[in-house]
């Protein structure tokens, strides 16, 4: 009955993918890859060795579906303000120039972070909290965020669908709670893989792992 | 840095209520209050005098949206296979013929239950739990479900929106995460206020607390 026991199960659904054939689509539509990012840090290489050690790196683990990207076997503990905290929070390779933590908004109500929606990399006034490792101590400035949903695309998929880098699109999930959601932002590019990266709360408040179907929609 | 602190935060948004306006509807559109309902259990006679002892009553917290219904002051502990478990699950009243726990997939899935979706009262073959209280235990063989989605209203509102008793409409929650729930159970009587219910996982999908307008749809 421990802290870490209830935590465990969310941790271990970082990333899932479920793969679900469009309805009705033409026979050329291509698969659709839903993924549920369960919260999750990025470091820097700086803070990797802050937390880990001298020397430290991240030690690759389960591999993420775009290529080059996995989850790290490190864990850190999330502290927010009046000492709240997350105890095992993943860690997600490689590293990047900025340190970030992504949470649901379950999760920030828990840890009594105000924190915004952005689209990954857009930390700039973005609330700040305590990373705290075997080996020591990081305390973020800024860099708490709800990862805005998004979908990622290489240029085919965009002339599929008709949308371009920036674009929105609307996801309708199919389930014994059917949900739409809107303004997907469209992250195309010449190599990604066709992905659609939504966190816990939006994947459990539509049922996504019981749904009979999901459909990216353009946006008018 | 308990169990119990990281808890806190969510027991004290219980069904919280949120009024907006509806954008662009005539001005004779009734008010529309939206309620998150965080978990929490309902309970006979029976096992409040369990839980809480001889001749216990439940003792009415603060007051809910709808007449007569209140949280009550008391809590209980909510456990699931595996020994993971919830350490203060508010407790609703008044009591009612059978015991039954509400839960968002976020907490079915930190306690390891598979919770069907399940309109209030229909608990037939849904999964059992063990709850704790200060003077004892009991074993519920059924009755914890992810509530379904759903709207209260009185035979004038479903009047204004052109349903009745048991069909469904859409709720369309516009904010920095914009989201469209379909299937909400209409549940209209000769008293209720109109409230939609929805859990936490999709207040926090939909980011109702910074929502900048709600529509209730009927749907086709």
């Amino acid at each position: 009955m421990s802290t870490v026991s209830l935590d465990r199960s969310t941790v271990e659904r970082i990333v899932r993918e479920i793969v679900l054939r469009h309805g009705g689509g033409p026979s050329s539509a291509p698969n659709l890859v839903m993924s549920i990012s369960a919260r999750h840090v990025h470091l820097t290489d700086e803070h990797v060795e802050a937390l880990f050690g001298p020397g430290a790196k991240l030690t690759p683990g389960k591999p993420l579906y775009q290529d080059g990207f996995y989850a790290a076997e490190e864990t850190v503990m999330v502290v927010g303000p009046r000492r709240r905290m997350l105890p095992t929070v993943r860690v997600l390779g490689p590293t990047r120039p900025f340190s970030q933590v992504e949470l649901a908004f379950t999760d920030t109500i828990s840890l009594g972070i105000d924190a915004p929606v952005r689209p990954s990399g857009k930390i700039d006034g973005t609330p700040g909290c305590v990373l705290v490792g075997p080996k020591g101590v990081v305390e973020l400035t800024q860099g708490v965020i709800r990862a805005e949903r998004h979908v990622h695309m290489n240029l085919e998929h965009a002339a599929y669908y008709g949308v371009k880098n920036g674009d929105r699109m609307s996801l309708r999930i199919e389930s014994s709670c059917t949900t739409t959601f809107e303004d997907l932002l469209v992250r195309a590019d010449k190599t990604s893989k066709l992905e659609v990266h939504i966190d816990t709360d939006e994947g459990n408040a539509a049922d996504l792992d019981h749904a009979k179907s999901v459909k990216l929609i353009r946006q008018k």
